[in-house]
């Protein structure tokens, strides 16, 4: 039992492009099966990241890049001007695929840069996404390892953790490294309807770390902070503003809204930080996903015959809810996270 | 479509005494099917009430009342000292099934008195005990409809109303009311995992209305509050404090709280008032249940394999966080409450 049982660590352990097929662990599955699926197709792989076999703000921007890559192994002997569109055009399919998470946008835009490049240069367009691809998910597990490094400082001895979601490799890189400062924690895995991400992937990895992990319901963050067993929230965010909101899976801002409430400290993983220049919260989206997908539960129905969903995916938490931003550049506050990565946004874009 | 097609709105509509059987509409089935289960002895209708065929304060308590006319039935040829020994025995069983709503102890003990009083007077217990009971059926049905009257008085016009579990008739007699007074309302239901009774007996009770109604998981609350569309938070209690404290499901702390923070007014659905003396939360106790219920869905497993659960079934809101209680006597402030039972609990006890 350690951190590389946790499979679900780094990208590159459920997600690999192979003889022009990209596989992915399939997480609608993970932890009852390894079940792995393989996309010949751009069309194939946009889809998969539409229902959900793939999660994560980075991890959908990587699945997305490989499947541009498959676009320019299907495309690689169209004539130039056919081949560029044709990039484009995945590439535009890729990136609609979700509109919330901000790694996706940026990372398909520099793959198209990266394939047509190799094209013009004479060299294979498909190599050499591949090749920057995984170039860049290993940059992004030494990212996330120096994210959950500096979090781990802000973790006390006895810390009791609610978790919302899967947040990631950085909460277990954090909860390893607290482990190895002597500190003893438990978490608290709040289950993350409809798609349960925090019952299954979260509580899967967090307990292989031999870490006391016990499974909630959506509906009990709060009793657990009036019980005092809570003295951290952590999550991820798919998205960071410079004026320092973020945006994350439905239910965290009712989580940060408690937490304040009962002056338990709100620590955001914040990765690599804001990718994409986005001034406010009026300029990011918030994905609706289909309302269906909350009426039922693995499968089987739960709605009243009849009765209709909602599903907005996301939320927004003000930055008067959170205690720090944490990503591989430290500890910030989050007023001062736009300033932080001022030297990303030259020209204000 | 109407108020009557809504079946949960009175319990005598789901719970009957039958030829000496206690018959229940499967809450756990309803609204898919309409399944009825029958029980032959005190014992089975004590289980029946721990494993949720039942629910809600009230209708637990009358269910667990009829499970004593079992018993009266069950145990009526046994000599009076045996009889009352049983009668008894099954009173503290039907009493120590759900530890948490204020109905079911003073109720059980009052039909233990008309139980033993019957046999003493040479009538037949069994037949006092289920007229009692069908008559406070009767009279809770009125309670009901006063309670949900009064309350449709603090509903305007174009609210939107965020309701958590089952709140009982009182929330569709209010809901009626709205509508008849010209008021156009839209109703969210938050799923309430692990049992779905808001997925499921909620949406299902206030569709019949004819209620624009939608199903949320118990993450969203505060995004819809954020987002506008929630004008009122109303649930019921299963207890209530003379200082002002109610005990409901848990998750409705969760959305007071974040009711609170949105200026969001909570509506307590207070139905007859406090019943048993509790004079502040320290007396109350919070049901835990088996932490298995939160790893299960509707039979399917959603908790990660080898990871806990953690199912406390109830939590507390303070009167800070509550705009009203409402009962059949009218609306009260929490800080008010206490005194406008104080009739009810001379003696203070």
């Amino acid at each position: 039992m350690g951190i590389e049982d946790a499979i679900l660590i780094r990208t590159s352990n459920t997600l690999k492009y192979c003889d022009n097929k990209v596989l992915m662990l399939d997480r609608r599955k993970y932890p009852e099966e390894e079940v792995w699926q393989a996309y010949s197709t751009y069309e194939e792989v946009a889809q998969a990241i539409e229902d959900m076999v793939i999660q994560g703000a980075g991890s959908i921007g990587f699945a997305a890049c490989f499947g541009l890559g498959l676009a320019a192994y299907t495309f690689n002997s169209l004539p130039d001007p056919d081949f560029s569109h044709m990039i484009n055009r995945a590439a535009e399919r890729l990136k609609s695929t979700r509109p919330t998470g901000e790694y996706l946008i940026p990372l398909v835009d520099k793959m198209v840069e990266v394939c047509l490049g190799a094209r013009k240069d004479g060299g294979d367009p498909v190599e050499a996404v591949v090749k920057e691809v995984e170039r860049l998910m290993d940059e992004d597990d030494q990212i996330t390892k120096k994210c959950g490094i500096y979090a781990a400082d802000l973790i006390d001895d006895k810390d009791g953790i609610l978790t919302h979601c899967y947040p990631g490799g950085a909460l277990l890189y954090m909860l390893d490294q607290a482990q190895k400062q002597g500190k003893d924690v438990k978490v608290y895995c709040s289950e993350t309807r409809p798609y349960l991400q925090g019952a299954r992937l979260t509580a899967a990895s967090v307990s292989k770390l031999g870490i006391e992990t016990t499974i909630v319901t959506d509906n009990m963050g709060a009793l657990l902070m009036w019980q005092g067993k809570i003295q951290k929230l952590v999550t991820a965010c798919d998205r960071i503003t410079v004026d320092g909101h973020i945006a994350n899976k439905v239910g965290t801002y009712q989580y940060a809204i408690c937490a304040n409430y009962h002056k338990v400290p709100f620590i955001v993983l914040g990765y690599d930080g804001p990718q994409t220049f986005t001034p406010d919260i009026s300029a990011v989206e918030i994905e609706e996903r289909d309302p269906e997908e909350v009426l039922y539960c693995r499968g089987v129905r739960t709605g009243a015959p009849g009765v209709s969903g909602y599903y907005p995916a996301f939320d927004v938490t003000p930055p008067t809810l959170i205690g720090a931003i944490v990503t591989d550049r430290g500890v910030f506050s989050p007023l001062a996270i736009g300033n932080a990565y001022k030297d990303r946004f030259t020209n204000g874009s």
